[in-house]
């Protein structure tokens, strides 16, 4: 083993091993003798080659990921992070240069259990050609710059009011919707659009991180506002207000709770009070399995201060990259002259297609297929978990993609979340998305497998833990 | 005539008629008695109901064109401008809300001579569909969210990088291809990853419009530089420089000028001294009918100031949106970064398709066949032009979509652009690119029509201006 060579521990230094052997890594990554995208020997080969225990280079690894040094790929393990080339532009190794050229990759499906991904083997492509080939049939008109739609297709934004307004009872006129890059570049517009440098941002935590990014981008400070079981817990003090809430409602990101209506009354009060703006990111409200889905908070709203947000990405499949936003009247025009600026207009041919199935109907008999399936995979996924007797604990069930499980307090979640990697399964730690100290537990996607992935899968999972936590699961 | 009815002007007035009519239909705008998307009577009918002359009614819609109370539609004549809404959010009428809901439009081709359109009927759709099908048989994973892959799939990366290198002299390695939602997209995130507010950059003057957009966004001052016939020529007084200048060297835009060897090696000198990075805009660079294509700035950079930026649009078609950069190395991180902040990545089955389209060759006879039919074209309105004797010179030709064609000192080119629209053809001035006062002239794209449309279009240009400047010919 080359790199374990190259590492000098010595156990009679006071600093601890775990502490040497993080040092040593970091400083040959920043000298270059790693170089990005260079994979390291598992946790269980570097352990033998050093002879120290496993768990010493599991939390050195997970210390490394956690400052960007490395990533962990599925199954290919651990590697070099490429965010460490910015340490590398002058590397001190000459053979530096030569090595870094990255091997070209090919894309590939989601591992166990990815949160958020829909089973896109559900989607009839059959169909959605049929439609494309439909669109192209207008004439080539389809193919040109279309200026005069920087917000998306009309047919589309018609379609999508329609479906929000009798699916998620979302209040609006068709031009009050705009198309987007995936709800991804809603969310960078609207901080732009929105957001003066130094202001404010309420958003959950545990909570999204690309809504995150995108608020700082703008320059201003996001908040974070704890999460109980009702939702968003805004702050006792009222009078220092934020600019903008960033809140998903129907099934919060990533815990899954279901705002309660109370709170949804009181988020909209202290919003006019605050004249603050909210994002409403309904990512995967559609998904609701025991009872008809929550309607939107947009619903409520009569002060058009929601902003409601969500994409096809869920529902068809995410490389469609089709967002959408319902902008409040008095935005529409802003948003549309942002939206010209920072790319024009998205593709359109796709667009023309996805109107035609959403008026169609094909898109509506796609989703109550995918309830069905989604609905089953999540109830055979807590029967397994039962009975190999995971040391985890689901408390809310009945909705979504994903399932958060909480694990024994005082866990490290980062730590089970690695080890599960290890054996290839890609289950974030809910610590990954907060701000603040949250209560450790492992976020699990099952609408993208099907049930014999999942009975592996659970399998991999009990054998990770292998009966620790015995006797103490986690309620 | 129900507008001009509630028009008064008054020859006693000592102000001019064309400042009455200016002033009372703002007022009009402004107060919500004319609404976003409401249509204006033409110019022959509102000067005949008024009982003035013509010119005076073009001058006044001129002017409010440029205000932004108004838009030019192709053929369908002038209507209260979208921008109008910004005056309208409490509109004095009470039947503004009622009025305001537009109706539903389809996308349409460009009308004659719109410039940089490409013709996409020239485009087998028969091959592109035949490697998207081929793309799916892959599998699934292309339909998955790819966030590995922020700037584009490898495959597509590496082909446009091959392209790049054969046919425009890029020196890159395939990990500096960005992909990017067409150029606008690049230049959107360039100007947010390289310039700070207040920070300068040297724009060509006339020059691109939506890269002073996204310059302006990112709080950036734009100054304007003057472009002779050796191209952009850079200010004397060399102490206090930009941080980022942006050029079309290829083929200036609008005015066509090829950027001199001089003046290339000057300005890569200029932008080292200033510390400052050059966007080379090779929006047409493909299209040169005598000659083989320039290469590229960039080749001719060994300091890796130089960013180069390219669409398919012009060489495929427009809608399908897919630009790229190549980026120096040290950029090509945070360019990713950003890029997964502002929309995560781009759709995916169009990217494996172009780079299937890319690999077969079957991109490179479609760039001959374009060359071969836009040479043709721009030959053939030369002929008609002098056919008819337009009053317009072209001092340069032999390559590219467009043609700028001056027109005689001191005339308006706002005003034959009006007058050419109301006859249906969609010809920008010149002063619509500039920011200083520049030479009167009219931007002609060729490259997406035929032959008959060319003909009929240099008839409806010769009617318009039917004998103005006799004898005047610019030269």
């Amino acid at each position: 083993m080359k790199l374990s060579g190259m590492l000098a521990l010595d156990r009679s230094d006071e600093r601890s091993l775990q502490t040497q052997l993080t040092g040593q890594l970091m400083r040959m990554i920043q000298a270059g003798d790693l170089l990005a995208g260079e994979h390291l020997p598992s946790t269980r080969e570097m352990a033998q080659a050093l002879r120290i225990s496993r768990n010493t280079v599991v939390a050195a690894y997970d210390m490394l990921v956690g400052e960007g040094y490395l990533e962990s790929q599925m199954r290919s393990g651990f590697q070099v992070g490429s965010a460490a080339q910015a340490f590398q532009t002058h590397p001190v190794n000459p053979k530096a240069a030569r090595r870094r050229t990255r091997t070209p990759d090919m894309p590939s499906a989601p591992a166990p259990f990815r949160p958020t991904q829909p089973d896109v083997t559900l989607l009839s492509l059959q169909i959605w050609n049929r439609h494309r080939a439909h669109a192209f049939k207008r004439g080539g008109s389809l193919l040109h710059y279309q200026s005069r739609f920087p917000v998306g297709l009309d047919e589309l934004r018609q379609n999508v009011a329609v479906y929000l307004r009798d699916s998620r009872a979302v209040r609006c006129d068709w031009q009050q919707v705009a198309i987007t890059t995936g709800s991804q570049q809603a969310l960078f517009l609207l901080a732009h659009l929105l957001l003066r440098p130094g202001q404010r941002v309420y958003q959950e935590d545990p909570g999204y991180a690309g809504a995150r990014d995108a608020w700082n981008h703008a320059g201003a400070t996001v908040v974070p506002v704890p999460v109980d079981k009702e939702g968003l817990r805004l702050p006792q003090d009222r009078t220092a207000g934020p600019s903008l809430i960033y809140v998903t409602p129907s099934h919060q990101f990533p815990l899954g709770v279901c705002m309660s209506l109370a709170r949804r009354l009181s988020l909209l009060r202290a919003a006019r009070n605050w004249r603050a703006w909210i994002v409403e990111d309904d990512y995967d409200g559609e998904f609701r399995y025991e009872s008809a889905p929550q309607p939107s908070l947009q619903s409520l709203d009569e002060q058009r201060r929601v902003i409601y947000i969500g994409s096809f990405s869920k529902t068809l499949f995410p490389s469609l990259r089709i967002g959408y936003v319902v902008l409040p009247p008095e935005l529409v025009d802003g948003f549309a002259a942002l939206k010209a600026i920072a790319d024009n207009h998205g593709p359109l041919v796709d667009q023309a297609t996805l109107a035609a199935f959403l008026e169609s109907g094909a898109f509506y008999s796609h989703l109550r297929r995918c309830r069905k399936h989604y609905a089953e995979r999540q109830s055979y996924f807590l029967e397994q978990a039962a009975r190999h007797d995971l040391p985890l604990h689901f408390p809310i069930t009945g909705r979504g993609m994903n399932l958060a499980g909480m694990l024994p307090d005082g866990s490290k979640d980062r730590t089970w979340s690695l080890r599960l990697r290890e054996a290839g399964l890609d289950v974030p730690p809910l610590s990954s998305y907060a701000v603040e100290p949250v209560r450790p537990g492992l976020l699990f996607g099952l609408s993208a497998f099907d049930k014999h992935a999942i009975q592996r899968g659970v399998t991999t999972i009990a054998r990770v833990f292998d009966g620790s936590f015995k006797g103490s699961r986690s309620k």
